[in-house]
């Protein structure tokens, strides 16, 4: 029985799950948690999905109460109270009670930081407008749902996780929705190409995307907020939504003169514990270790906030027994409509920004066995280091077993496979769930047939005359979808009768919708001595991403 | 360039993904194909799922036909035709044509056997009645859909996966259903408890279950089949199906004294090598390796054929560059209309059977995100090796997100992962596709708190009236659905204040509904100086598998 003094700053994710941990540690701890808002432990994740009704009842996002933590975790919960001054020193926080102007000074023994992170709102011309908000917690919510309805016209700033997901919403509850990103892609963590189906799915439900544009300023009449993009083009709406990340709420620990990172982010080691080894800090203000590669990384989600709270408690109670965060790897999935996509570890653009060395393929199939009703198609790229084939990233997207996947693969790096180890993961398989050969285990064979020199890929056709196109599809097919430039359509089936059709003494690259018939055609080139490249991740030329893909099977 | 003669015997799952990744490593090799029946590299796992009209369209299951790979892998295949013998020294086969009779003599320079395996059919009385069905391919599935019509009576005999697919498929055409197993549950690799869904679930179809009893004998009249079971039941059925298992298809290869395994499957290396280095084998027919625990283990599964014929090949003309068949965990998985259960690894029951020390625990959530519309109930049992806290197998059963959670296990099992590591496993989070803190997350805690001594488990109610057995679900809830025994009912937040009705000379068990809150009180009172057990996994008895859990969340 410690009878320690435990003082809590932030009272959702990370602050929450410490609590909950430290109490389950130690009853004789006096526990406070301080929160400026009026909630704890709310779903925040849940936020959008209230807006659009698709989560139609708000009590069930208020997880806790004050008194539910009081009577389940014996918390002193102390909401729309605000940590003003930490006195390291005397180890004590000053803590201003919002509802009274008042501040009393609270005792530490130990001392978690869990402030979180706020949404980032740009010092533009004409920001505070009253219309155009940002979403953190559920009075953000409640504005929002007041000031929305159907018929109205809402611009959406930002297209990350949080932006799509109100995209998605705001149409859902009527609104019609422009979507503005400074990107030429939505969701930038992905890599571009496997960010196109969400883009063809928002357009599909009538957003309308500006990439590759950013705000400027807004001009707020009466009637409506004007967005004036870099572009020029000029946005009408009824309300915007800013949704373009977060900074950490750091300025306590800063004037606390707490070691903080390059972005502001508080410093901690892999207990959580800051510069001061009495305060600890986790969730979205901090930042963290890189699972993959060395270095350093931020991931403000509610998976990493809720275990590095965890974590933070297991060291003040259990001593020699608490464990590492061991880090993170940065997963994310978004959903917008019915199309899906996500990502673990780095991405391609990512790896070539950092200056590491590559390598990555990109396969298709379907998300379960193709014969069985249902099957969706679905997009796989995954990449890994070229010496060692270790796994350091990987992305998904398609209609459906998309976060199973990416959890596969998430999987998969933290355990540092390599992509000889794909090849034999034994996936649960019947038919309604997956394939006796998975997308994985295909991404698996074609990244070691690419370290075995059995095949070479490229990601884009080439401009190069001299070298021969072949367009391996059948022939309806390559005469009503031709691809780019000059190709010479020889249907797979009729390749081996037709080599000398080809010049040997010239470069070969063949294509076909998947890549699948692609890779087998180079085969069949590779051994009869041409130089030949396979086209990855096919043309899809005709491809719709909502019927089963038709897939050679051999 | 090898101008190999191959010669696969076989042309289903391990064959044709032999003979297809030959054809791509060589060009200039003559593939030979031979089947005994008239269909090659058929979807042999939708055959159920056609009998029941859920796959309406038969020819989506006869995924190629000779001609197709003539025409994409210039394979030569002859069906309807035996192997009858092998001459290992003058290396070759005798081929049976079975449409003419005649034989001849076929050469190798190497020979893939991937013959399968055989539904079992005990010689039994009665059991030539043509009434009485197995299902191995196109021809018996055609059979059976002739032989079957809605308001017929049908008994399935065998729990097993098969078993059930077929249960539920002839339930779907309109007849009804028993179904008949030897062992006291249903899927008899699953441990008891998480088979017990799948058989609320087929009750909860009108299936008519008969646990713990086998067939003795079959009497047939002119109008129906009467199933005699060891325990004098006898079922009047109009068409039986027999699903007891499969044997491996072995005579060709013991014929040719290749060396064979206690249960009669090939014996074969690391690179699917029987006995006779220039004979491979493949599939349902042979013997592998554990590749959790040391030993040979059989998994008749699709996954691992296809997996072991594109070994066998690359070992064939990669030499070098060929990477071994790592073995297998056996992950399997089955619905049962709409409940699903599955395993990876080992179970407890195989696990004491072989004398192995181990340690267990059951946890239950939703599938994802309680507060997000149609979230599932789901109950994960892990299973680990006490020293070093590695993981040996799991189980899960419900809803939905089954398939997915054995796919993570199935890959942190062959990673070699710990307990330890399940805690920080990264998944993807977003509302519709999981939570903050997943299932997997939860049972990695689950474990180490068990490892660090925070919880003992028990996973049966004591009947010791020495012990306190103390119920801490709400009060309307445990009148309504009382505790077996004589529960003390304290209501979890009323604990604290309420532990001097509790002994503490004597030990407590602590009991709810899900397992949860009872570990939560048994840290209550293992820090006031009590000896407590929490019951593990929880009492569920008001729980509606099919509408979510309600979870405490602190």
């Amino acid at each position: 029985m410690s009878h320690m003094e435990i003082l809590v700053i932030g009272g959702v994710a990370a602050g929450a799950s410490f609590a909950a941990r430290a109490r389950r540690l130690d009853e004789s701890a006096h526990i406070t948690l301080i929160e400026r808002g009026p909630d704890v432990s709310f779903a925040n994740c849940g936020l959008p999905y209230h807006i659009g009704g698709e989560i139609p009842a708000r009590d069930v996002l208020a997880v806790q109460t004050p008194e539910s933590l009081k009577s389940l975790l014996n918390l002193d919960v102390r909401t729309q109270c605000e940590a003003t001054r930490i006195d390291r020193a005397g180890k004590r926080v000053e803590i201003r009670d919002l509802k009274t102007g008042q501040s009393e000074w609270l005792r530490y023994d130990k001392l978690m930081l869990a402030p979180g992170a706020s949404p980032l709102r740009p010092n533009l011309p004409g920001i505070d407008d009253p219309r155009i908000f940002t979403l953190r917690n559920l009075q953000d919510m409640d504005r929002i749902v007041t000031a929305t309805a159907t018929g109205m016209r809402a611009v959406v700033i930002g297209a990350g996780f949080i932006g799509l997901e109100m995209t998605e919403q705001l149409q859902r509850k009527g609104l019609s929705v422009q979507l503005v990103e400074l990107q030429q892609q939505v969701i930038p963590p992905l890599d571009a190409p496997m960010a196109a189906l969400l883009e063809s799915e928002l357009r599909h439900h009538d957003i309308s995307l500006h990439l590759g544009d950013g705000v400027a300023r807004f001009e707020g009449n009466e009637a409506h907020v004007h967005c004036h993009l870099n572009s020029g083009k000029v946005l009408e709406a009824d309300l915007v939504i800013l949704s373009i990340g977060v900074k950490p709420d750091s300025e306590l620990a800063r004037n606390a003169a707490l070691q903080l990172g390059a972005r502001g982010h508080i410093v901690v080691d892999e207990f959580q514990r800051t510069s001061d080894p009495d305060i600890y800090a986790a969730g979205d203000a901090v930042e963290t270790f890189d699972r993959i590669l060395e270095g350093k990384t931020v991931v403000p989600m509610g998976g990493p906030a809720n275990r590095q709270g965890r974590v933070a408690a297991d060291h003040i109670f259990l001593a020699d027994k608490a464990r590492p965060y061991p880090g993170s790897v940065g997963t994310g999935i978004v959903r917008a409509f019915e199309a899906i996509a996500g990502i673990t570890g780095w991405s391609e653009k990512r790896l070539i920004a950092a200056g590491r060395p590559y390598e990555a393929v990109t396969v298709n199939d379907n998300h379960h066995a193709s014969y069985y009703p249902g099957a969706k198609p679905l997009t796989l790229k995954i990449l890994w280091e070229p010496e060692s084939g270790r796994l350091l990233g990987a992305q998904a997207s398609g209609f459906e077993g998309i976060d199973k996947r990416l959890d596969v693969l998430s999987t998969a790096i933290v355990a540092g496979m390599t992509v000889e180890d794909l090849c034999h993961l034994e996936l649960a398989y019947a038919p309604p769930f997956g394939s006796a050969k998975d997308v994985i285990n295909l991404a698996g064979f074609a990244a070691c047939n690419r370290r075995d020199g059995l095949v070479a890929h490229i990601s884009e056709l080439p401009d190069d005359p001299g070298i021969q196109v072949v367009d391996v599809r059948g022939k309806p097919l390559a005469e009503a979808f031709p691809a780019p430039g000059k190709a010479i359509n020889i249907p797979f089936p009729t390749l081996r009768a037709n080599l000398d059709k080809l010049d040997r003494s010239r470069p070969v690259v063949t294509l076909c919708t998947f890549g699948k018939m692609s890779y087998f055609a180079s085969r069949v080139l590779a051994q009869h001595g041409f130089d030949v490249t396979s086209f990855s991740g096919g043309l899809k030329a005709n491809v719709d991403p909502r019927t089963p893909a038709k897939l050679p099977n051999s």
